[in-house]
């Protein structure tokens, strides 16, 4: 059951081994720049699923308006790329964060996120290092209780302390409005614009998130962008959220066959270290074999995964090599330093992880 | 509730931090080899939890016999360190891992382990390789249901493989008990040592397994050592099986508070990419916060750990800097490129997780 591609993955790169068909990275791309520019709402894509500085240059070369980071680490990298608008779609706090922020928008565009009055107090400090204005975008919250004001009232009170303070310019809004509820969304950022214009202040960016969320792009009425990450690999969880056909799925784990020591379980050489724990929203174990559809991926040890076979007709033997899309591609993609681009059945060598790390 | 260490830890070295105790290291690591020196059995400490060649080197000259790796990756890095005695706990398949294993073999004294006929056909190759003998022992599977064969007779079959095959050299058994149940490996080791005998065969190395089994130790006849692997630095996780205590705890991941967005909600810079998803055997939620511990690390998203504050009578608030003991500590070791030593109030400074990212 191995195909001749995983047979040379195996001998040439050797196993576990995270595989990029660059056919599929660029159908991607295309695919959803073409959706955003039909729906009148720049692209600025989420590097937090690949962290690939080469990756991010062909997003904006596309056509991409810029990036969206989660941490200063990855915005250090993507700039000494040469990427100079980026989003930090985080709230930053400390002296550590603040003086390396300014070092960071001296040599970029920087736009930063926050979501209460302690992360917006310590900006200031970032752009006058850098020596120009620093923009802030407020993180709402609009029933996913993650980051981001629970209220339009809070909203607006945080755009006025940010435009009253010294080297910050407000810049707008940041949702992530849950995939069923754009309306909310949409009430919510209504309510939150007509507060700040009543301060005199405008909105230049109202940007919504998540490639999920895709399915409801141009759906918010006054978003300027849209920040989606995982669409450039996809997985098992944006196929179950109906944003991808298992052909949109371009990073696939290549894993040996390392035992069969029942009849009816299996090991294979990618455990948690490799796939994670992540169970991606609910799904039926840890990956789908592709060779192997029935095969379960029941549970781990570090470098263990242990098969369930009790519904496999074909079951595989000691030494297969199988392809696993896994439940969630970015949080596998952070635990390699490197995957392996292929187009077709060439192995066109290794694309550093070159943000990965990058914790702070 | 910031405390000075954690506010120092937060200025120089910024969070989330991942930072050891060298003063807990260094006594886990000698509590735990008296411990098998009590029992009369060697220690062959697991170097998955640090990665570090550092470590393992004081593990070593605390009386560790050798070291077991769980990848020919890592047992490269130990070996480049100098480590010169390693057992592989682990099916290696493929002409890629024979050629790495015979060039490791060539500079190491390397053992592997093996649980079925295919692993073993492939190794006389690295060992003709070297041009010297390589050692194997069977894994053995006593009811954990992991690798390992399944029967005695199967062990012995492949132990007289082993001594037909040139270049191989049948060493003994290897396993990994569970902790409740040890009579049953003793029946299974008995038996498969009865049978190797019977063929003019002898176990001269029969290893047991596991931190959480350091409790069993010396209650194997006829062991000659132990692998155990956590207790470096344990977790809550060794916490809950009663090998360890809250001070026996060396790694705590020190993360920032940076929203407060629910009067019983709060946000941590610490997400599934820092504290991973590892649900350590059924724990409530994913770490104990020492400052907070009636605050739960409910869920996360890949950069943000939200807590449940609903039984917190003192909350933490935005910019705290608290201290977290994950439920599984070599998984998040493994996340990160370093992690960094202290002593008492003292930061010693930063130490490479030099083994880590090598899955193969």
């Amino acid at each position: 059951m191995t195909t001749p591609l995983a047979a040379k993955i195996a001998r040439e790169v050797g196993t576990p081994a995270l595989v990029i068909d660059m056919d599929r990275v660029e159908h991607n791309i295309a695919r959803i720049q073409a959706m955003c520019d039909a729906a009148g709402v720049a692209n600025r894509p989420h590097i937090k699923t690949h962290k690939s500085p080469l990756l991010a240059r062909m997003q904006i070369e596309a056509g991409a308006r810029g990036i969206t980071c989660q941490k200063l680490g990855e915005a250090e990298v993507m700039a000494d790329a040469g990427i100079d608008d980026i989003l930090i779609s985080y709230n930053l706090i400390g002296e550590e964060k603040i003086a390396r922020l300014g070092a960071l928008h001296e040599r970029a565009a920087m736009t930063v996120a926050a979501d209460n009055a302690v992360v917006i107090a310590g900006l200031p400090a970032a752009a006058a290092r850098a020596g120009k204005p620093l923009g802030v975008v407020i993180e709402c919250d609009t029933g996913r209780q993650r980051a981001g004001v629970e209220t339009p009232a809070e909203a607006v009170a945080l755009a006025r302390m940010i435009a009253a303070s010294e080297g910050l310019s407000f810049k707008g809004f940041m949702l992530y409005p849950t995939e069923d509820d754009w309306p909310r969304a949409q009430r919510f950022f209504d309510e939150a614009l007509a507060g700040v214009r009543a301060h005199g202040l405008e909105a230049a960016m109202v940007s919504t998130g998540g490639s999920p969320n895709l399915k409801n792009l141009g759906q918010l009425k006054g978003a300027t962008e849209h920040r989606p990450g995982t669409y450039i690999y996809n997985d098992r969880m944006q196929v179950a959220a109906g944003v991808a056909s298992w052909n949109d799925c371009a990073l696939t784990v290549y894993s040996t066959v390392v035992s069969r020591a029942g009849p009816e379980r299996g090991i294979l050489d990618a455990g948690s270290k490799t796939l994670t724990s992540d169970p991606g929203g609910g799904l039926d174990g840890y990956g789908l074999i592709i060779d192997h559809p029935e095969a379960r991926i029941a549970k781990f040890a570090e470098e263990h995964g242990f098969l369930d076979l009790s519904r496999s007709n074909s079951r595989p033997n000691v030494g297969d090599v199988v392809r696993i899309i896994p439940n969630h591609v970015c949080v596998v993609v952070n635990m390699v330093d490197e995957v392996v681009m292929v187009r077709g059945e060439e192995i066109l060598g290794p694309l550093p992880v070159a943000a990965r790390g990058k914790l702070k």
